[in-house]
């Protein structure tokens, strides 16, 4: 028997089985996020403000693109004291009905997205909770939101999250005629928050989300005026499909819950029904090798067998997962967002075809900008999104920036501290879009490094680097002629007086050609480029849109 | 009106909010970190195995402490399979009732830690849960567990979590007459995992943990072998008392709660029954700022009077919180600690005064030890402790990294790439502990960086790092002088020569005596050290622990 140990504190400090039973209750999950909410992106209050915001629209998008309605939204942000905020956030989206509303906005853990393999920006129900969480933490005041359906009325209610509970708690509902058929959400919070214009903000949120989603309308109304994101498309991409679990992606346990749970009269019906890519002959392949009868009811396999079941599915061969449940931005409509947003001299985007991490469909876009008005001196800026959804922290411990910083951009032309950022007049865009992100937090900041991932956000940037490299060559090319050009120039006036000695012709007036030759670009000058001679300008081709010699 | 969008997409896609609702449902906690395991440690099969041996001995060690009886643990690792081991940890703790034996191992968010405010490991009511979780997900496997609390029984039960529903499913009880009267904890997972000794390993976390934990006895089964950490004190720690919230802590939100269901007659009792450090006359000043009547019943307070309370509350001088809800290391046990694990030539501990983040006491340690066997020509190595518990993952993203690496090591002799790590051999071992560390995610593995926190571990290392600064410099020294002395012993011939002209005596007895002298320490030979004589040599003292020159 090992002995009471001999204890600086008095004994009778000591705790029982039975003592520390008594303690033991259960702790909501509201209250979880509640102390912890550094998890959800609430550490400090600049970048509460920034959370909310993110939360509201990532809603409001996924809410207006299930519904088919071309996004209209507008953000205000208004000064109410020194580090006191009103937020409003406000959408045409279809509207909550009214028996869901207090649950949509006031529990956590609650929602329609969690369930189902399709891409979308929200997943957890968690996000515009902790939003409403924080404003009751900091102010005490409850949330306004207004909603409607399109239908005839216009609700309006206040409400609290009651934490102990987890549940949400109304203390207002009024309602109104709605004669304009008026439908979405209008959410208000009061909050204690700090405003910045700086990288991580509200304004550059909103900017990188225009870019990625270009059919949205995005009014900011901020404390220093009102900034418009116009839509540049008014199509809707494509709505992503839901689809069913791949056998490749299933873990054990899963599927033993699954073979529970199951509705299917026997085990093959079961496999093709509720699998992604199983037919009839991949069933009879699977439960051939797993040594199971086809028509087995589920409830009767047992644990070892689902076991055998498990190792089969990843055995047989498979088509992959189909990716119609994966949203991309399209190479067109990147390029076209980082030309609206970057003044640059080249732009080039590449969506690569569809993969699959742990069963999970996922597609890489890349998008980069080169030259221009970008700074020349720094570390190439990264432009991180998943699910369309800009992130603007965590940037450091990210499969994105990982996957960049491990590419060899030397190749492409561009400098590169060893294992960091590329240097040079440079934008990286990446977007991952999966029906379920690996987010390393609730908070949705950075993607976690399967290796999956980063080894196709590299083939990715690879396939756009090796595009950039022909353009940042030319344009190279194109200035080392330039300044061989100007040297020519500059020789001119000898070459013509000597051309005067050769052919009696007037060396102002040779002067006059070489000079509109030289402009025009008709002068090619080859590399050593050392005597220059006019010889070597009648080799020249004319270019094709020259301004003439007349 | 807004009209509905022109899609790629059919227009049966479109859903209305009613669509949505139907969908929406409850996500339970446990499917959520089913789906999220790598929010927990468990994002790969190493990692995995490492993070539940952290959460067994974690349970272990708070379990046994908080009954007073000093720890024996034991943890096996047995390898079934390729990729298949089984895990055992066993403690010698209170054990569990019978009443919430289930509930205690299979159901999430529950717990008798989270709401208290006083030091422990376990928090949340998360981590054992977690390892079931990932058993069942990756084999399966019931979770089989015995446990006594030292009454005439022994429970034997195997357990699954029921992820949706978030409630533990036994599938099995049997009882066992207690003869011994043994009390604890017996737990056996069967998980998929990949078992490694290197850096981030279960031997290297059950070192770290017994540098911690020195009064614990910790045997490691592992495939190679046992390894046992004997403890090298058998006093337990004073145990940490639990405190209540201080006024500056406290958020709006919070206090508002805790008006609404005190059960203080009065605001005044509320505020000096329900807080730390507010007696009679602090809670008058506080309701006289607050233009609070203290004789009002808290459930008439309105939520702007509560607003007013709360900003009164942070304005009125107020004694820090008590710090006896920490347990510190204590300097003695961290030189011990690293001295039985490290063959170094130095070592240092400091125990910082307790400070407060957020209302939150904490308490900083730092343990350095340089020299010796360690490696010269590496980086230093990091131990992060939180709450005695070994961190060894997510070490970029840690306040206590950033500390280090923003100290000025230089000032102590250490070389040090700009803002990185120092080099040199030494190790910097960096204890946090307090009532609510906060972690940046539920896996625990790095601090957030709250500036407080920060500026108060490099205020340790800074402690630490001016006694370090003195051995270094003496070090260096005697190195310097070691050189020196070589290069006089070169000499000694020539010298001896010398002598032997002006005394007369035989060269070769001089070079004897000389070379002894140099030997035993006796000639320290001063800084500019040019010209090497026999009457420096006679300056020289005696030194304590001489050899004698017989």
């Amino acid at each position: 028997m090992v002995a009471k140990g001999v204890l600086g504190a008095p004994i009778s400090d000591n705790m029982t089985a039975e003592d520390i039973a008594l303690n033991m209750k259960e702790i909501s999950v509201a209250e979880f996020f509640e102390k912890n909410r550094h998890l959800l992106g609430y550490e400090n209050s600049s970048k509460a403000m920034l959370t909310i915001v993110k939360e509201g629209v990532d809603n409001s998008l996924d809410a207006c693109e299930e519904a088919g309605v071309l996004p209209e939204l507008k953000v205000t942000v208004k000064q109410l004291g020194i580090d006191r905020f009103r937020i409003i956030m406000e959408d045409n989206g279809p509207g909550v009905i009214e028996s869901k509303m207090a649950l949509a906005f006031g529990k956590m853990l609650f929602g329609s997205k969690f369930h189902r393999l399709k891409q979308s920006r929200g997943k957890q129900g968690l996000g515009i909770r902790g939003a409403i969480l924080y404003a009751q933490l900091t102010t005490g005041k409850p949330a306004k939101i207004r909603t409607s359906t399109g239908d005839s009325k216009i609700h309006d209610f206040e409400m609290l999250i009651d934490t102990v509970r987890n549940e949400p708690k109304m203390t207002l509902h009024t309602v109104a005629p709605n004669k304009e058929r008026w439908h979405g959400v209008v959410i208000e919070l009061e909050i204690e928050g700090v405003y910045v214009e700086r990288a991580q903000s509200v304004p550059e949120y909103l900017k990188r989300t225009a870019i990625a989603n270009p059919y949205a309308h995005i009014i900011f109304n901020g404390p220093n005026g009102v900034q418009k994101f116009e839509r540049t498309t008014s199509t809707l991409p494509k709505q992503p499909k839901e689809i069913k679990p791949h056998p490749y992606g299933i873990e054990l346990g899963i599927l033993i819950r699954m073979i529970a749970t199951t509705r299917s009269q026997n085990i093959r019906s079961f496999l093709m029904g509720e699998f992604s890519r199983v037919g009839g002959s991949s069933a009879d392949q699977i439960l051939a090798l797993a040594k199971l009868e086809s028509g087995r009811k589920p409830a009767t396999i047992a644990n070892d067998e689902a076991e055998r079941l498990h190792k089969s599915m990843q055995m047989v061969k498979l088509i992959a997962p189909p990716t119609d449940c994966i949203s991309p931005m399209t190479e067109a409509l990147i390029e076209n967002g980082l030309k609206k947003e970057l003044e640059a001299d080249y732009y080039v985007a590449i969506t690569r075809p569809p993969s699959v991490y742990r069963g999970n469909p996922f597609q890489v876009e890349v998008g980069l900008a080169y030259g221009g008005k970008l700074n020349p001196n720094a570390g190439a800026e990264l432009y991180r999104f998943a699910n369309k959804v800009p992130l603007l922290y965590h940037q450091s411990s990210c499969a994105i920036t990982k996957a960049v910083e491990e590419v060899d951009w030397k190749r492409y032309g561009l400098g590169q501290p060893s294992g960091s950022m590329p240097v040079g007049p440079l934008v990286v865009l990446i977007h991952f879009a999966s029906v379920w992100v690996p987010f390393t937090s609730e908070g949705k900041e950075a993607i976690a490094a399967y290796p999956e991932i980063i080894k196709d956000i590299k083939l990715g940037i690879q396939d756009a680097g090796r595009k950039l490299a022909g353009f940042v060559r030319s344009q190279r090319k194109s200035r080392e002629g330039r300044m061989r050009r100007q040297l020519f120039e500059r020789y001119i006036p000898v070459v013509a007086e000597s051309l005067e000695k050769l052919t009696g012709k007037d060396h102002s007036a040779i002067e006059v050609k070489l000079d509109v030759m030289s402009k025009s670009g008709k002068v090619i000058i080859e590399e050593p480029a050392a005597d220059v001679s006019a010889g070597q300008a009648k080799t020249a081709e004319p270019a094709e849109d020259e301004g003439g010699d007349e």
